[in-house]
């Protein structure tokens, strides 16, 4: 059996959750100090327009269009001093990620500000498209939330085509950021049941995968056996990584794991979960077929890892 | 086969590395306003103290102490109104972090000031006791690098036993970074030969994983695949997850993995890497043994994840 195998194969799993799939030529060892400045100058560039997390999308047909031209988006009143290349699509076509400033109250009928998550739940956006908007979401958030510098308060301004953000006071460089999450599906030892809970901020009947933040000084491992335990009681022992996601929300990267549950007592943390429970493979196969918004219980919206984590395991389980 | 069984199952691998194996009791639910003050006011409490990346260590036996008594640690001056409760050890012991202000060059000659990279490739503090230094110096460089807020640029104050700082001008809430960084053992496909590379910086004659940053917007395997295109010019295929590791350099999450190399030709990148080249496996049995100081070619420690992602493609390759 080969290193790259893996029980019940059937493709990378991290190729098939939203919002992976971005193939944009990123070029990280070459942004230069003009990058941005010449790749605003080719035919081919495009723009994502980002005020305040709402992407702001263009009908078109019967659906939308997420990139605008560079003498179309400045409608939206764009911030283009803090612009971000993210990469090329092919046929060396800039993309770039700008932060808006028009009310969307103001926009005409054509355009609409609408969130990240809706646009994935919807399908607004499709494939790599919707990737490259996550790129672009997470880099536009990162930028706003760095203004200024931790260490010392000063302005700071892009360079390397707004991927680096120096501190005009003190000079120290900031980089991007990504917050990992580590999101898992405990299941015991018998590999019958697995382990799903509620936040309070769930839509009405859905159960989904616990999860939490990596925290300093962490493997993915202990991250998964704590947040598991803090929150449902149940202990973990053995973990296998099964998938990640980017997750522009403002900028997580979900590390998705198996858990193997070790104890099965459920003791939940009200402060961070309303419900915990065990589901077997009926129930959990239900669970997966249900759509959001109605009275039964339902799962996470196909895109999800959590979806993917439920699936995957069902499949597993029953080969 | 089990979905927790792995090929060549020796243990979980992110248990083995240097800095793992952190078993403090975090509470990460429970960090109160004030359940730094309180852990202070219990007997068992003990601070690690870290100036400007350098851990404080008292010499004691043969060896070094990382950990000193609440009154001791004044000697060191330490910035107690910015640090961070770490967790507990057994017997309600709470570990804390510390920022001090004291220069390395006053400290009595019982007391070294050493940096993390040291600390763990001379073996200086072990095992558990590692991992919680780790964690205490990335919350301490964490803390200091978000005295100001990135929104703003307004005065943080720390919340949450240090976990959080909350801006006292906008109150935006500012959360602890840790930084995802793939790096990744790249394999041919008859898994005779791995890559390895060597950066200029690296201690003469290392040879070593090839690494980088995840981007927002990445999955882990698409950066996998990313940063070996850029740096060695080699496509990856298949990626398989193999062990994580915690990095206190300054708070980096090392996620280490195999990538079924897909071309063989090289061409570095030599802003990034000065050479780059194939091991087969009795070359890379020979660099796995010899320590870095030689003249000869060598690997990177025994602690380090590289190491061990090149030490268990050897044994699942033999196997």
């Amino acid at each position: 059996m080969s290193i790259f195998d893996a029980p019940g194969d059937g493709g990378e799993p991290s190729s098939q959750v939203a919002f992976a799939g971005n193939s944009l030529d990123r070029r990280s060892e070459h942004r230069d100090d003009d990058c941005l400045e010449q790749a605003l100058a080719l035919p081919g560039a495009r723009v994502f327009a980002i005020g305040d997390g709402r992407v702001f999308l263009r009908k078109s047909g019967d659906g939308f269009e997420a990139l605008h031209g560079i003498d179309d988006v400045q409608q939206f009143d764009p911030d283009m001093d803090n612009a971000v290349l993210l990469g090329f699509a092919p046929g060396e076509a800039p993309r770039i990620a700008a932060h808006v400033r028009l009310d969307p109250e103001q926009l005409p009928d054509s355009v609409k500000a609408i969130d990240n998550r809706s646009i994935y739940i919807q399908g607004l956006v499709r494939g790599d498209e919707l990737g490259q908007m996550a790129q672009a979401a997470s880099l536009v958030s990162w930028a706003r939330s760095h203004a200024h510098c931790g260490v010392c308060g000063g302005v700071t301004r892009p360079t390397a085509g707004g991927y680096r953000r120096v501190c005009t006071n003190c000079g120290k460089l900031h980089f991007p950021r990504t917050d990992p999450v580590v999101i898992m599906l405990a299941v015991d030892t018998q590999n019958e049941r697995c382990l799903l809970g509620r936040s309070p901020h769930f839509p009405p009947g859905m159960y989904s995968c616990l999860a939490g933040f990596l925290e300093p000084g962490e493997t993915i491992e202990d991250a998964v056996r704590r947040e598991t335990l803090e929150e449902s009681g149940i202990r973990i022992g053995r973990v296998r990584y099964h998938a990640s996601q980017p997750w522009p929300m403002p900028h997580t990267l979900m590390i998705g794991c198996y858990g193997e549950a070790v104890s099965t007592d459920i003791k939940i943390d009200e402060r961070e979960i309303e419900d915990c429970r065990w589901f077997n493979r009926a129930e959990a196969e239900a669970l997966l077929s249900r759509q959001t918004g109605t009275d039964d219980l339902n799962s996470p919206p196909p895109g999800a890892i959590a979806h993917h984590l439920i699936r995957d395991w069902l499949k597993l389980a029953a080969s």
